[in-house]
């Protein structure tokens, strides 16, 4: 196989052995793979891989089609359009994956939009229910909506009954993020001046994470899960006892693989309908194909995309 | 009655009109008081007292004998020893306190202990159990532990299965906090030596919590609700997400009158038979009389302290 290879913070497309799926796994040919900012931070070496995963090739979420399964998996997987939740690997042209962390393809979604549904929309929905505990008629923020996740979170408030106001950096994606299930939209200069909220989705970091905690209602969860414009914030710990805050940071990919499956299963359980339905959608900014996969990565900090970065192995 | 009273940051013994009990409220006559770091911020005016509260008199547990009944309160309840959580008003004569917010004092124990138990085990056993998830077996690390919230906490989670850490500045007092149910005893300068924590519980803030937050195993649970050292601290949300941990801000004062009497009635039925059994106790540390308030306020942030100050009103 080929894999896009991190070699001292630079990205090259190499030739690497081909992977062999273990009892319970299957070898996915990948038709394309995500680009998230976990990957980004891999590449400065800020986020290693966990243990058992290749150290040096990124990529948190593929599409593509089951080309061999593993000891315990049944055959008629093969050939199968799959999208899949990876701990690392994916952007290569085949990819190993535990069954368990596997979403069947709706029929009518295309493999390339496919392949921006499961690390955007597992990190959403594990972060606004099972960590914020959103409830239907709450307000939700969600910083940095026009990324892959703010996207999902959008529409997976949109679907639970909350109330969703939705932060970009200038509001140049205001109408899609209505059009997507936002019933407001902010800039951040003007986050003061927005109603408080009970839930927020922080996929920002510093950048906002100061001015978000003043727009919070007593008892708010906060869960930040992306922290590109910095990680270091001061905390004003007075403020966060007197109203009863809880701040959760949560990343999906440390987590074991019953974990994984526990999150992957919630998705389809939740989601799945919606997805086939057509209810559900994966705006996609860019398509770069993975042997130039370092242009994209180049690209995914500039402003102005809506949605994600998908990167193409030819078999899309 | 008298009371004393925050005028301009500094504290004086004056009288005050009698309170009359509302309907489902009694009057007690005040024993004794708990003096708390809440009181010193609210005297500094850093911690406004919540609607409903008289705005200068501070003091948030008291114990003492029921003086009359409000409408709806069975008359047997006069002459009996109580013990209260009260939203601010209990370093005075009498204090009106809701009748769900009282706890019995058991024979045996004395009132002026009891007047450091209210305060101290509510926020304990609410922080541990309701916000910090603390369960049999795992590892509770307490700051702050020979305060009177600390010591209190030590006991719960000793009850409770864990295994308790508890923190000092200078380690005098640990022998008492073994005796209290300590499995093992740490100064700040040694923290990173000692094993990783699933609980913690911040009663010190911004001098401890850095260095706490790196001694926390993966899903952990800090829970903040003391801040004496300072409130600001700088949080390097990459780690908060890597270990995915848990952030939470607790306060009881400002709860509905509804919320605290949930927390007490947990605390009647969880610690209530311990407390009769002996098997919870309350050091204190120093006693002074209510009219000689400010020195106790005074001595409060001095180090060396095992326990609580309590304030007496002379029917201690």
């Amino acid at each position: 196989m080929f894999a896009l290879v991190i070699d001292d913070g630079s990205l090259a497309w190499r030739e690497r052995p081909d992977p062999v799926p273990g009892p319970g796994d299957v070898l996915v040919e990948v038709a394309a793979a995500g680009l998230n900012a976990a990957d980004l931070l891999q590449r400065r070496g800020l986020y290693p891989a966990p243990p058992g995963v290749p150290a040096d090739v990124p990529g948190l979420e593929l599409s593509g089609r089951v080309a061999a399964v593993g000891d315990g998996v049944d055959e008629s997987w093969v050939g199968r359009r799959v999208a899949a939740l990876t701990a690392g690997g994916a952007q290569a042209t085949h990819c190993v994956v535990p069954l368990e962390h596997l979403l069947e393809v709706p029929e009518g979604v295309g493999l390339v939009e496919a392949a921006g549904f499961p690390e955007a929309f597992c990190t959403a929905h594990d972060a606004l229910l099972t960590q914020g505990g959103l409830a239907a008629g709450e307000r939700l923020l969600v910083t940095g909506a026009a990324g892959g996740v703010g996207c999902a979170a959008v529409q997976i408030g949109r679907a639970l009954g909350a109330t969703v106001v939705a932060l970009t950096r200038d509001g140049r994606h205001d109408e899609a993020l209505r059009a997507l299930g936002a019933d407001e939209t902010v800039v951040a200069d003007d986050l003061a001046a927005t109603e408080p909220v009970d839930v927020v989705l922080e996929l920002v970091g510093a950048a906002t994470l100061p001015a978000v905690l003043r727009r919070v209602r007593p008892r708010g969860r906060v869960v930040v899960v992306g922290v590109g414009s910095g990680a270091r914030v001061e905390l004003d710990l007075l403020a966060v006892m007197g109203a009863r805050l809880t701040l959760t940071g949560s990343t999906l990919r440390s987590r074991t693989r019953a974990e994984k499956a526990d999150v992957v299963g919630r998705v389809a359980r939740d989601l799945g309908p919606r997805w086939r339905d057509g209810g559900l959608r994966v705006p996609v900014a860019e398509v770069v194909e993975l042997r130039d996969g370092a242009r994209a990565y180049d690209d995914f900090s500039r402003p102005g995309k809506l949605g994600k970065l998908v990167l193409t192995a030819g078999s899309a």
